[in-house]
């Protein structure tokens, strides 16, 4: 073979979902994992596997910090009887650092119950929605490679691998130290189009100028990138690990693999393209949501428009069907086709589906608070406020959380009632453009592909699919937008973190918004810190 | 005169209130500040002054980053005929970083139409509610002193003055550098007591092991402390600005003082204490967040209990009694005291007073809902919710915004509804603890003195004092909690960064409140960085 490295080291690949902070939890997955891997030199796990991450300031906890540690020491003790493990956690650094310990980004190598640090992160990523310095210092220089079943293996976390625009060069310097192979320990969480990028630092990596121990006849040593998987909050980890030119997990669930570093890998049926790469993220992240915060049953409401069509799907798929209730609550504005439309789409999913009519509640309102406070857009969001308020009480009595159905297009112009169609305690679509909200519901409607079947072709029904935007909130309404034209224009205003007056004006409804998925370079979360307050 | 410094050139603190982004406001209020100090030798203003603090990612928009270029070296032309300044700004420092053009954060010395870079900053804070190096990264040597009237003048760059965690001393080096004075241009955001440590390091700065040129006997050089007054968003910035053991400028207001360096100061009346010091600072958030936004009204539900008595009176002179409307909804669990109290506080305070009865629309939820969501907490949350309807309709018929009238204590708690009594676009109390709204009530009922007089003993009428904390959402319903135990020990969790069941439990409802203002250490807002999904 023209590809034979010449490197016959077992390395088993460990892509688990850890919980932030869960350190039994996630010890009980790293130790499952490296039982399933017993055939393997090493098993090599994602960054911060014990704490889980990103833990954030929750790292400003001492009693936190002191667990993470002891629990670190106590896994390296239980795995005793285990292959070596390559596992992810952090200690302090010694220094000290605002006011708190400083503290340092570490790999351990685990063996024979005993464990060493086998590498320091040093490059630290502080924009988007990483702000790493803010809790840890750098390891002070690149560690040489341990030695796993007589090869030199260097190894480096995640950040370490995007060292273009850094003046440090981890990987450049294994090498240099006669590391014949690199793997790397990720937590890189997901965004369209993410696994180009990752490939493209992980060849650059493997690249050399000349060839190196163990380097392949074209000049390059062997990489492997263990990714996280599972999500926290607005971040989904979409797994996805890969030995460069080789082997690849899958995407968006649990993988224990141990890779063939000599079989070159053709291209992947697990690398997903456009929509269900999109779906599956969003499902993932839905899905964690509810399962790490201990919840299992949602509601939504259902209008009768794509964008709660799409939300319904995505929760039926996350949390089952039977733990999903969409309730529509038609008013004097609905269209009745709307409202046939979001029980025929419940019908299809096997969700619950209950009908609330607005008009009684609407009506009373409007004789409490006279013409003024309840006409024009005053009124049009009572009404999205009313909904709310079913919506919530079906959560409120029944447990679950509401699922926002809101898409970043709306919420980018600010065409959405805060504290009314804007709450829920997650958001699928709030980073999903309205055209991307359009070609998720066309894929949809193509029979989509779901654990356990399909899901049956036409499922989001036509009226859903045909008919123009509208809130419903006044007679013949429709959306004042042509989507086609202001839907990528604003994304492209979003992603270079221009605004326009719209925006500005409803920079207060997006502060106070949930959990907004992150699928998009530029995400409505905490990965966004405008000011509010601004000219 | 033993403190006779031999320093005799005249600086002028422009302590000045800015804009994020504007501008054309924020260099008109550089020119006017000079205009005032045209005996001066140097006019000292506050960090980043032309783009207003903090920008954060609106310094990702090139078309900002060019437009305050621009208006930075547009500012030096138009000073010409003034006193040379020392004004805040940034420029490209011609690295990259993270996808963008790597950032300094300058003062410049503007002189004669020119200006020229007099110090970049080097230390750059990644802690509670800084996160620079996600937009700058530092000098990289420390600057010389600036000349001026034969003088050696040591610029430093707020964090630069905090140096004692860092391995780099800009203050040491100027020092070295034969600096015979140092002036500190900063933006330090409020908290209780911060005047201590600004203090604390002011003087560590001034201090030398052995007398320096220009120095006093006993061994200190003079040093200048000049800082940002007004808010943006979350962040209140105190000014308080002060020479080291000679002159203080205001608190909370905009002043513009040329300082004598050899006068020793006696302790100065400016120095405020206390519920004083906090209610003005809560005053400065709550009107900078109207008058930046371009909003003048605002409404609050007044329920007759301490908080929102507490709010309405903060709220009446923040924006002027006529601006701001108190709305009392009283319920049929609600003591007619309550609204006999809210109504008279109304009065005492000179703002609009409504009523509106939440009966009718009670009954018809419940009617419509039906007794399993309308009633027990499902009920409760609903009558919270229905009231910010009807706070909200006031808001969105008549303009304006609405403010929220939680405590820290029950937000930490989390006894409080989400879109219910958690509306409202800004805070003023939500990181002050139940007992500090106590004791805010007490102080402001001993007779506040205020702008343009002075509020009437016993504003806050006796029955909200001395009533049980409640709800008043079931019948004979107290708060479940004693808040003198409660508060100050749930205080100290948030402090530490630990927290409790109840905590976790309603980490999603704080994660979609609106600006709450900063007075503590740890304040709910974009400085926590908790993750709500964890174990």
């Amino acid at each position: 073979m023209s590809q034979e490295t010449g490197i016959h080291v077992k390395i088993a690949i460990a892509q688990i979902n850890t919980t932030v902070g869960d350190l039994t939890g996630n010890i009980r997955r790293i130790l499952d994992a490296a039982e399933k891997a017993q055939d393997a030199d090493l098993v090599v796990f994602p960054e911060m596997t014990v704490p889980g991450y990103p833990p954030r300031d929750m790292l400003y906890d001492a009693s936190f910090v002191e667990a993470v540690q002891a629990a670190t020491a106590d896994l390296a003790r239980q795995a005793r009887h285990l292959p070596p493990l390559l596992v992810g956690s952090f200690a302090p650094s010694g220094e000290k650092h605002y006011q708190h310990p400083a503290l340092h980004n570490i790999a351990y190598l685990m063996k024979d119950g005993e464990m060493q640090t086998a590498q320091v992160k040093q490059l630290l990523p502080v924009y988007d929605v990483f702000f790493e310095p803010r809790w840890f210092v750098p390891g002070k220089k690149t560690l040489p490679p341990i030695e796993i079943a007589g090869k030199k293996i260097g190894v480096m976390i995640c950040e370490d691998m995007w060292d273009e625009d850094y003046s440090v060069h981890p990987g450049a310097d294994l090498k240099a130290m006669d590391a014949e192979m690199l793997v790397v320990m990720s937590a890189v969480p997901y965004r369209k189009g993410a696994m180009e990028g990752r490939l493209y630092h992980a060849r650059r990596q493997a690249d050399s100028t000349a060839p190196l121990r163990g380097s392949t006849q074209d000049g390059c040593i062997p990489i492997i990138f263990v990714n996280l998987v599972g999500a926290t909050d607005e971040l989904i980890f979409d797994g996805g690990s890969f030995v460069v030119d080789g082997e690849e997990l899958g995407r968006f669930e649990e993988e224990v693999q141990v890779v063939d570093l000599n079989t070159k890998g053709t291209k992947s049926t697990k690398d997903l393209k456009g929509e269900e790469e999109l779906f599956r993220a969003l499902v993932l992240g839905v899905r964690d949501f509810a399962r790490k915060n201990g919840m299992k049953k949602a509601c939504l409401g259902l209008s009768g428009g794509i964008d709660s069509s799409v939300a319904a799907v995505i929760a039926a798929e996350a949390l089952g069907a039977e733990n999903v209730t969409g309730i529509a609550i038609p008013s004097r504005y609905t269209d009745p086709r709307s409202t046939e439309s979001a029980r025929e789409l419940a019908r299809n999913l096997g969700i619950k589906f209950e009908q609330v009519s607005l008009e009684k509640m609407h009506e009373t309102s409007e004789q409490v608070l006279g013409p003024d406070r309840s006409g024009g857009v005053s009124g049009e969001n009572i009404q999205a406020r009313l909904r709310m308020i079913i919506l919530m009480s079906t959560v409120n009595s029944g447990g679950g959380f509401l699922i926002n159905t809101s898409n970043k297009t709306e919420l980018t112009l600010g065409y959405s009632t805060l504290y009314g169609d804007m709450a829920g305690a997650i958001s699928p679509l709030g980073d999903v453009t309205k055209m991307e909200v359009v070609g998720l519901a066309n894929w949809i409607n193509n029979g989509l592909e779901v654990e356990g079947g399909r899901f049956k072709i036409g499922l989001i029904p036509d009226f859903v699919l045909k008919r123009k935007p509208t809130a419903e909130l006044k007679e013949n309404q429709v959306d004042p937008f042509d989507y086609e034209v202001v839907s990528p224009r604003l994304e492209r205003m979003v992603l270079a973190d221009e605004s326009n007056a719209m925006m500005k004006a409803s920079e207060h409804k997006r502060w106070q918004m949930g959990v907004v998925l992150k699928v998009s370079e530029r995400a409505f979360g905490r990965g966004r810190m405008v000011p509010m307050t601004r000219k």
